[in-house]
């Protein structure tokens, strides 16, 4: 009851990416299947393939910034059809029964979301594989409509990278006469300065890097702010009403932390390896609050691919064919890409 | 233009608290001249009389919980008359003209407000004095209203300890159907205890002390958990709505926001002095918030003091004479009071 499919996959944390044929299921009733045609890389599926989180099962096919077409639904399948553009971002279920999951926040899932890679398959046993692939199938329940009008390469990105940055910038009520800052300027980052410029917020892009500068006013920065001048950064205490930390290295979070007006918010999407020092200070002195916001929920992500089809949003990306995916991840370690690698999985025919 | 008060000062870092004579300013046209019946013992008295902030300009007349009964009123004083029962907490004046100061949030005016004591005198120069003394002189735009039905002594404390808790559990918005934690149980934490409590929240106390959880469920604790037992920490993972964090030692912070649900905040109100390590997990897998909140603006306080008028709430107190301020500080440095030190101002006379 199942498919082959072309795909992508280590074999052990030292082994580079290399062909791998899998099984897809058969679609049930609420089942979509779709035929790949672009999947984003995510610094996730590199730690992945590398066993970084040291809870991967090999082989492993990463993947989760999945833009394909569907080719066939299940008999109870109400929401798409043959041809539609769609996505898959990085969960492809949840207990659908907790009161996370009843308020559309699937993310947070009691019993954790399954993955769209490395988590138990429940149809087919072993681990779910994800989209370094031809094709995949999908409940229909944590499958996304893409709005026709954006390049589906460019669009990859948004299922993961885009609502990770989406989701907080609306939860904290990012909008018109806010200052709102973005720190690092990467796959993360670059979606939201996007948005939040989009939001119609004044948004500052915080880069430890001068070279940047130039490029974030193109993606919608109105101001750029060099994070290592301690002079600069002191020119706008307690001025931002929200900022979105993007960073995943280690990093002084209070010097962000004393930035932020009475009632200001900073959330990390980025997740530094290391616990990080807070001064109770920088939160005291304040009412500031320091949080953390994971991906988002599906009718969230819907409410993204939408608002991205509104306001011709995508991903700044570079495309590269699977066979370069190797080389891709050691450039991505060098932050050597602008801003998110795409795969054309026309190339996994080649 | 001034009045002779009797006080106890520390005149340096190192020396005791002391009879000490100052000068307290004339009423202008808005102020309120206030007999001191008691001042609670707050542990920043300790902090300014030993310098342990390296700011206390010497000598230093500590105190900021101070309940008294009006004895002369300026011309233009609407709100008070001779003798009305009334207090003072922490701040005498602010610029009140701020964003901060607009909203009745003074504590975070942007020039910082003036606090009672160890700040700068506008009107005599020097220093402001506090409430270790037979009187004071404050505008009545920072005087509050003690409501007559509570024990005077025992009411002092509510103008730090008191609003320092309430505010954070009523900005939260705590209340009936929720659990909420409070971390210690000293003169900040006994209070939140007793406010979670009266606004109906199902109220646990933290505590590393067995021995304190009899008088935790006496003072409204629903439930104690000894947070040195990992497991049964471990029981209440996921299940609080908002924990008030009322410890100033070093401790691990992860641990409780670990207890958090989704979108479950955390807040500091006591001030470990070093940085304390958060873990950017604890915060994204949960979308959890990490605050800090500082006393509580005027408006607020009153709105406090009047809750305390309605749910006879006071402070569970020690009196003393101020000639054992000095004891006292020792005895507070080991936590060895149930829950704070009141000072009898009647004792200055002798």
């Amino acid at each position: 009851m199942s498919t082959s499919a072309k795909s992508y996959a280590a074999q052990s944390a030292t082994s580079p990416l290399a062909p791998f044929t899998l099984e897809r299921r058969t679609p049930t009733e609420t089942d979509v299947a779709i035929e790949i045609l672009f999947c984003g890389v995510c610094h996730s599926d590199l730690h992945t393939a590398r066993n970084e989180w040291q809870n991967t099962t090999f082989p492993t096919v990463p993947g989760h910034e999945i833009v394909g077409r569907v080719t066939a639904v299940g008999s109870k399948v109400t929401k798409f059809r043959q041809g539609d553009l769609v996505g898959v971002g990085c969960m492809v279920d949840s207990d659908r029964t907790c009161p996370a999951c009843q308020a559309g926040l699937e993310q947070y899932c009691v019993q954790f979301p399954i993955l769209t890679y490395n988590s138990p398959d429940k149809h087919l046993g072993g681990m779910t594989y994800g989209g370094y692939s031809d094709s995949i199938v999908v409940d229909e329940a944590f499958v996304l409509r893409v709005p026709e009008n954006l390049d589906p390469a460019a669009a990859a990105p948004l299922l993961c990278a885009g609502i990770t940055t989406y989701s907080p910038l609306r939860h904290w009520k990012v909008g018109k006469g806010q200052k709102v800052g973005i720190v690092g300027l990467g796959g993360l980052g670059h979606m939201g300065l996007k948005f939040a410029h989009a939001m119609g917020a004044h948004t500052v892009l915080f880069t430890t890097s001068p070279s940047k500068a130039e490029d974030a006013k193109r993606l919608g920065a109105d101001e750029v702010i060099i994070s290592k001048n301690a002079d600069e950064m002191q020119k706008h205490a307690g001025s931002f009403d929200f900022i979105l930390d993007a960073v995943a290295a280690d990093h002084d979070l209070n010097a962000y932390l004393n930035l932020l007006k009475v009632d200001g918010s900073m959330v990390l999407v980025g997740a530094p390896e290391k616990p990080l020092p807070v001064s109770s200070f920088s939160l005291i002195l304040g009412r500031r609050s320091l949080a953390g916001s994971l991906i988002g929920g599906i009718p969230e992500t819907q409410e993204m691919l939408d608002f991205c089809g509104q306001h011709n949003i995508v991903s700044d990306i570079e495309k590269i064919d699977i066979q370069n995916i190797n080389e891709a991840y050691e450039r991505m370690l060098k932050s050597d890409v602008k801003y998110r690698f795409v795969i054309d999985m026309a190339s996994l025919k080649k």
